[in-house]
């Protein structure tokens, strides 16, 4: 055995992203700024919560929650022009400019010489994409997958697709929630690269001691760690 | 050479779609009713138009771009609750029961046994998944692929992924613009089967006298037509 394939997260894995969702969620505490700040700040928490079922993940379903957060906090009477503001900040995060965190790029080009690349991903199918195109890596990678929801059995299907399953996969991410617990499980090796901020809906504990599982620094790291992973493998066989 | 691979469209060619959007947007046209009819649908579907390249298809950015134009045809102030009710509306369509269309699980049961099936469909990703689950038509696709926009390159990497390219693959679904015109650009076969409602923005010509084009009443149709399309083609080698 080897490892041939190795996924990698989108948002706040190559790019970021949670800090732009902080800044317009900054903004939409502005707008409501008679209202106290950590009422609205649970109370949007909670609609998101309620409507993740419905929207899933994404710019749109957080739009759409923050609207309904402002209707619920103000008994349906948002200050003037707090609606306009809150669709106006969510087509700006659809068109915000997008910035590879620092390492990515290189890091992305040394792998995909030996590994295929995969793109596993939540959110909003057009807005990843456009994240994806804007940010020069597409070419890179071998495969794109929008998923929308990412447990054991989109790893196990993924992996299939596009690898050799998971047994000879490295999946590499800031969520610990999403991207490192469920790869683990379905058998693959996996790797946290925290960013510094966190979506509260994505904690969970690490993993300590599990054999085929790591936390890094940067994602400079990464094409090391899987080198050395690789060749331990191999040389076990 | 033969046919090996069949792609279907999801909305209004498997299961009502249309019908529910027109409900809601006639709910939509009650709660503006102090506004004209007609120029509160025509704001309607510019704000879609201006809001697709950002927004993609689907629900969600249906929902936005309803809040939107109450927005401006009210000039910031709807009447109470109006904003409550559309997301509410929005909501219900994300939740709405899935009633397949006439023929439907027929027409598919039997091109399942001989061709390779797959699902093609734009919308919201969660949406999509939830209602082929709902459907109880998932089991009999080889793939599911839902895309932000159907034009030649997707029909050709679709076919190519899943199939043996498009020469050998039939398209069939109820818009002209995206389900005929780009899958007969590939290389396709493709089969109109139009639903009696349509969206003004999938509208276009029908390619009459391609040899490759052929419009349907009913997808019962389906599988007899490419059964002689298929026998043609064989005996044409």
């Amino acid at each position: 055995m080897t490892i041939t394939t190795v996924g990698l997260d989108a948002d706040d894995t190559l790019w970021h992203n949670e800090t732009i969702f902080r800044l317009t969620q900054s903004r939409f505490l502005d707008l409501l700024s008679e209202h106290d700040t950590d009422a609205v700040q649970t109370r949007l928490a909670e609609v998101e919560r309620r409507n993740l079922r419905l929207y899933g993940y994404g710019v749109k379903g957080f739009t759409l929650s923050m609207i309904e957060t402002a209707m619920e906090m103000c008994d349906g009477e948002p200050p003037a022009g707090a609606i306009r503001e809150i669709l106006a900040a969510g087509r700006e995060m659809l068109a915000h400019p997008v910035e590879t965190l620092p390492g990515v790029d290189e890091a992305l080009a040394q792998l995909s010489e030996r590994y295929r690349l995969v793109l596993i991903t939540k959110g909003d199918l057009l807005d990843q994409e456009r994240k994806l195109a804007a940010s020069g890596l597409g070419d890179l990678f071998a495969a794109i997958e929008i998923v929308s929801e990412k447990d054991r059995q989109t790893y196990e299907r993924v992996f299939a697709r596009h690898g050799t399953g998971p047994a000879e996969a490295v999946m590499a991410g800031n969520s610990m929630k999403s991207d490192v617990l469920p790869a683990l499980d379905s058998g693959a090796f996996a790797v946290h690269i925290p960013y510094p901020v966190a979506w509260a809906h994505e904690l969970a504990e690490a993993p300590e001691g599990h054999p085929r599982y790591a936390a890094l620094a940067s994602i400079s790291f990464l094409p090391a760690w899987i080198e050395e992973r690789r060749r331990a493998f191999e040389e076990r066989r």
